[in-house]
């Protein structure tokens, strides 16, 4: 069961375990300093195929088919997929999912649908509506860039403030904790998670997304914390997903503005995926930004014991081409979950 | 909590309460044979907005905003929303939400997308994730002829498969059931769910939906009927949304040949909302279609207790404009609830 902790946090007393995950990226992201944590580096973002939303289908493909083999596990041990992407009608997910014969719940929760597969998945586990799934999500530079903003062939100058979308997906596999049977040393449990709420703040400008999600980012860490009572200090780690540089400073402004410092544990996918280098401008987005930096490094850092208590906060920006060019605010979101190495 | 029965369908020891619900829909649809029985009849379809994006948001607001002033309720009330359409990053969804400062999981299940918030609900509540959840859908005829078909002023000819993408919206407060307390006499509750695959029997006609997501329904209801140990006739009603007639015929001959006789208790959404001289083809469709006709007729009908245990199968069609002009093949999905009023 899931309990509930001060205002809106969600505990749960047999924490769900993560079984498995992989991370799958493109050529750039395996490139960048994080490039020999992810678990398959495309040596063409094509993926062997003829467009580049199959590319992108094929990449979650191999997060998921990755995550599964390590796991020792195979589709028929899922009770459910909860998938999302970026593309019109979560294109790359459904497709990745289409042969699978297993119950699948589209997800769409723009660069936070990592985070909202993870924290939905746990309280289905802890509720027992599930004993295994498995949560996903993808993007990829190419499908992004011509349905979000110009032609790839068009070259069109990028903002300081654009965010890069990354060529990549992350896949988790989760496991309903056993009754009367804690976790054993060692195991990754997800032991809380947060949903978050639109913020809007009157942002407008699609090339500015770190601004539109920061908010959010606040809302949802703010809460998170005055919920547990503690401070971020008590974690190894708080990483959001994926505001960029510009949006990750709006964040931690904000919150110094409430005594709270959340610097020495702060870390962005976003921020952490590319390399300064790599002309990605305020840094990588896209659902599978946070996604593999997750599924990769972060929670082989949890293996390792290098992060103990780690809380992922999965932000994203809900806003559509057409929603934009008719003028309608940018509204940012972001779910959380609070993941833990058990054990000594 | 939620157990499994047989091989996928899950039951609800304390079953989730729909506390209110309310159905908002277009001019077409108010002029057609269920007309007088929706809460709200759009006088004008452009909702007073300037655009068909913003029509449907304000139509979606207007669903949800009825079903918490007929429950008494305020979005305060919340803790969670569960929504999505059938627009490129469900604009219609986010959009209708944003202001609320509630809690928001975009969901995307196609035209099954009602079924799949009522399910994924219904989990929720009974795990203790939630005290009270809305979940609710949205289509408009305009807004979606334009993103997957044809211009508007293009006037393009319409094949007979084809179905009438509804301009309408549902939305349903469900609440967590009580511990230790039975459900009260004429209380409306969810019993049962079932999530659902995705079936790809090589249909690639974007204007033949009903059979590509007929194989889908047709292998979540023989999995419920199986599961539970069920009959047709132990339910009053057994209704799709939507199949149209042509997907209606193929899953009642599907059933046929495993000796199951769905017609005695079968109805489709997509065909009840638009009568014959609507000139609607082969019936109704769009997450507003089995949204509206659910939140609307069929629940009026439970609560006058001329349907007292009612299966809720929402069936979508997984595919995008741009995996149709791949080639990509369309998978049917369908979710299924089982609502029942409680008592004598």
């Amino acid at each position: 069961m899931t309990e509930r902790i001060g205002q809106r946090t969600l505990r749960f007393d047999q924490a769900p375990r993560i079984l498995s995950h992989a991370a799958a990226v493109g050529k750039k992201e395996g490139a960048g300093p994080l490039g020999a944590r992810f678990d398959f580096v495309a040596p063409d973002d094509r993926m062997g195929q003829k467009s580049w939303e199959l590319a992108e289908s094929e990449l979650q493909k191999t997060a998921i088919r990755t995550a599964l083999q390590k796991g020792g596990l195979s589709r028929d041990d899922l009770d459910l997929v909860l998938a999302g992407d970026l593309l019109n009608q979560c294109t790359g997910s459904f497709l990745a999912s289409m042969q699978s014969d297993v119950p699948y719940l589209g997800q769409y929760g723009a660069c936070s649908t990592m985070a909202q597969g993870l924290a939905l998945g746990a309280c289905l586990l802890a509720g027992g509506a599930a004993r295994r799934l498995l949560a996903a999500a993808s993007s990829h530079f190419c499908s992004a860039e011509r349905q979000y903003r110009f032609p790839l062939a068009y070259g069109g100058q990028r903002t300081p403030t654009a965010q890069w979308t990354a060529t990549a997906a992350g896949a988790a596999v989760l496991a309903a904790g056993q009754p009367g049977q804690g976790a054993a040393d060692g195991d990754l449990i997800i032991t809380h998670a947060l949903f978050g709420k639109m913020v809007e703040m009157g942002v407008t400008d699609a090339n500015n997304m770190g601004a539109a999600m920061a908010p959010a980012a606040y809302d949802t860490l703010s809460t998170l914390l005055a919920d547990l009572g503690a401070q971020p200090r008590d974690f190894d780690c708080i990483v959001t997903g994926d505001l960029g540089h510009v949006g990750a400073d709006i964040l931690l402004t904000l919150l110094r503005e409430d005594g709270i410092d959340l610097s020495p544990v702060y870390s962005d996918c976003g921020s952490l995926l590319f390399g300064e280098k790599q002309d990605a401008h305020a840094g990588g987005s896209g659902c599978g930004c946070s996604a593999a930096v997750l599924c990769g490094p972060l929670l082989r850092d949890m293996h390792a014991g290098k992060i103990r208590r780690l809380v992922f906060a999965g932000t994203g920006a809900m806003m559509s081409p057409t929603s934009v060019q008719q003028g309608q605010p940018i509204a940012g979101i972001c779910h959380a979950v609070v993941i833990e190495r058990s054990g000594a």
